[in-house]
């Protein structure tokens, strides 16, 4: 027997780890729902801050186009220039102050880092909110493996962040897990041909993420790295 | 045939509905949970946001319980006190300004003015903070029939607050339907022996409310004022 796989697998028994941020390993999802509910009050858009809970996670342009699918408003490429650097303005400026890394999510990339099982962040947000992000985390986003909606063309639930995180890390995308809050999470996993991991830590329901595809669901990253066996990493 | 029914139901077929008010009319459960958040932060008692989330709309008393349960910190009666204090400063401060009713919330109400069939409003809030919360409605508190968290002993998951909303409007709980968000109001209505019907609208998962004994689920008051027929009520 020989450490040595052929199918681009590590020694714990998977190719590596790409992870959601938002969510998934950061508490900011409400935050960022309010956020978009300021938005939209701001430009007279009345849509209920559930529809916007069960959106989010999803590229700008396809949650705009959601957007306006559901309130059937106009939708200029000025007008949804002005919604994103509203909901940028409300988050920094009135919610993002509270937000903190979720239990466990720290103590997740840790071990895996000292398992030597590689590891990715790939998020439909873009760098600059995403390095404010990471640093709840006590990490810098210049010296970790993170892909952002700058990077690729298109988000979730494309497959593409995910697809371009594996690359940045050299891995088989099939043979990875893909950790994620959200429903676009899990379908661009599918879509990516990686093993989707559901949370609970955004706010949706087992149900929800199952349907997707999850694989497992664990409540946080907390629940997640002490349930490491079942998703194929050796202790 | 006459229209005078011998077990307590009105012309339209149900006795009447008692509804649940922040999630079901109005939309300010993630405000609500933002506010607990904040909270809790500031008695430096960390706590994610959707596990905050899963608990709105049990009573204070039941909620600070499960938050010991989660938490394992010492919750002292005058502690419980400065949270709830801290949580109403910061929905007033922050969060209550942009809540909105609910769409169709104001004409469902009407809908069943018009109908004749009785209506209340059983709410764990208290009375203070509800009658801001109905305004949103444009009703006045003063005006309709609701019952708060201070006027019953215990709240919900206990039936308490729809037993007395039936009582108000003399009518039997066992021919109502309690129309809720959260699980709990679900419970509640299955323990009071009335027909719970669940909405979307306060972010939870159509499974959850199912589970907790929903008879139909909806996305929002406009849509369950379009499917009226279902729950009993005739055109």
């Amino acid at each position: 027997m020989t450490n040595d796989r052929t199918d681009g697998t590590s020694d714990a028994g998977v190719a590596g780890f790409l992870f959601d941020l938002d969510g998934t390993l950061v508490d900011s999802v409400y935050q960022h729902v309010l956020s978009w509910h300021d938005a939209l009050c701001a430009e007279g858009i009345e849509l209920s801050v559930w529809r916007i809970h069960r959106r989010i996670g999803m590229s700008g342009g396809l949650f705009t186009n959601a957007l306006l699918r559901e309130t059937d408003v106009e939708m200029s490429e000025e007008r949804r220039k002005r919604l994103r650097d509203a909901h940028a303005a409300a988050y920094q400026g009135r919610h993002a102050a509270l937000v903190r890394g979720l239990p466990g999510a720290r103590a997740l990339l840790d071990y895996l880092t000292a398992k030597r099982v590689p590891w990715a962040i790939a998020t439909s947000g873009r760098m600059e909110s995403a390095s404010v992000t990471v640093s709840k985390l006590g990490l810098d986003a210049q010296k970790i493996p993170i892909v952002t909606r700058d990077q690729v063309r298109y988000a979730k639930p494309d497959p593409d962040l995910f697809l371009a995180a594996a690359a940045r890390l050299s891995i088989d995308v099939r043979n990875s897990i893909v950790v994620g809050d959200s429903v676009w999470d899990l379908l661009a996993a599918r879509r990516a041909g990686a093993l989707g991991v559901g949370l609970l830590s955004g706010g949706y329901g087992q149900d929800e993420l199952e349907r997707a595809g999850a694989y497992r669901v664990y409540e946080d990253p907390k629940d997640l790295l002490k349930h490491l066996d079942e998703v194929g990493v050796r202790r």
